[in-house]
């Protein structure tokens, strides 16, 4: 969160930690935390500061200040139970840097449960900065005020990953061919319109290029996938991922609870 | 539209021209495109070039190079005939600007019809450059093959556009006081459930801080107004629009189509 949001907002700003969260413990803020507190949003010693770590829920503390440079936590009553959110991971082909990056905000903010880069064919032999990542995800998921990081895989070929798939997890494949005139995949609320809510499932998305057609063929055929078209335009690779999030969480997530 | 992604996707260029066209005319590419299509692609004499103007329909033509930098593109047959896409509106309250361009190409994706800037109590005081958001949304457009721009609206004070409303034009109000846990607006697929799809539409989201308490009342009053939540987490006011204008394309819009 950046200053400016933190103001306009009038909420308190919200720490990821990764340390026990316990009413009455003290806990140490990182140095880049006790310099965001200190001296961007220039807090006093006192002041209000939520934290969460993905694990205990969410609690209120109180910053105090240690040294010079140091912010010590102190931790009061928790604001929230821990709880899951929706069982969703989001397996997505590697793309340029900076829509990779909108991309994680993105799914974080979103509720994706995992993040899981996957190898096609036509993948851009990107290096991903898995530390970033999480530099990001972070951030997005203390904004959003979400309880849990999604988690962040190490990439693997497409092949590797339906090898192994767990049949039990339901693959929505986001099947562009639609778009390009020559699919036959339903619109997404009329592919899943049949299917029950709950349990485990994934989106798949392909890179900018689109998926090989060797690649669809051997997808469409897999009893755990589900294909479904995003409409009549071409959408960006990482336009499609956020859209077929969106579309997820509003007719099988969360957003109906 | 990158080299890279021209390169990987197997498609003629697309471009977005001012000029009328009509099979067997010529017209003469802008010094950009020129550029774009001699030196960035270095397409040769006689590469197909797919030209739209947002009036006439969709044409492939044949570059011809004209002196050492200019390019000619002599149109032949219509593609596809010039066809209105869905009537929606998003009207969206200024944001800093990587986050304003990022929802000014998102909305063209998802088929905006027009881009409606709204100042409301808690607006940043932005300067908009419309002249930039004109340059995204034509790269927007060219790369999804849409064969229309959205129209750029100069900004308006949110009061001002009310009592100018159309009163035909559905307003989905993005109600993000739900995530904040105060809100009663139904999830936005259970609140357009019951409209009849087709007409006139408008999605409207709030800066950053949110809309001010009297302007959300203010809101929810009007007869043409329909309240929706977007989940249970705090969604940034891009991602906010972002996911209405998914929403309504993949409920009411032209996903179905």
């Amino acid at each position: 969160m950046t200053k400016r949001d933190f103001f306009s907002s009038g909420r308190h700003p919200r720490l990821f930690v990764e340390a026990a969260l316990a009413k009455a413990g003290r806990i140490e803020a990182n140095d880049a935390q006790a310099h965001y507190l200190r001296h961007v949003l220039r807090l006093s010693s006192g002041a209000g500061v939520i934290l969460f770590n993905g694990k205990d829920g969410e609690f209120l503390a109180n910053l105090e200040f240690a040294g010079k440079k140091g912010a010590i936590l102190a931790i009061g009553d928790r604001l929230r139970d821990q709880a899951a959110g929706p069982d969703l991971w989001l397996v997505f082909a590697p793309l340029k840097r900076a829509r990779l990056e909108l991309l994680v905000e993105k799914a974080t903010e979103l509720g994706v449960s995992a993040l899981c880069p996957v190898l096609t064919q036509h993948t851009d032999n990107a290096r991903l900065r898995l530390d970033r990542f999480r530099a990001i995800i972070i951030e997005a998921a203390e904004q959003c005020e979400r309880l849990t990081l999604p988690d962040l895989c190490e990439p693997k070929k497409l092949d590797a990953l339906l090898a192994d798939w767990p049949a039990s997890r339901r693959l929505i494949l986001c099947d562009e061919s639609a778009a390009a005139g020559c699919g036959v995949a339903p619109a997404f609320l009329d592919a899943v319109a049949g299917l029950p809510r709950g349990g485990s499932w994934a989106l798949l998305v392909g890179p900018e290029g689109g998926f090989a057609r060797p690649e669809l063929d051997a997808l469409r055929k897999l009893p755990f996938v589900t294909a479904v078209g995003l409409g009549p335009r071409v959408l960006r690779a990482e336009t499609a991922a956020i859209a077929a999030l969106v579309c997820w969480q509003a007719a099988l997530g969360d957003w109906r609870e």
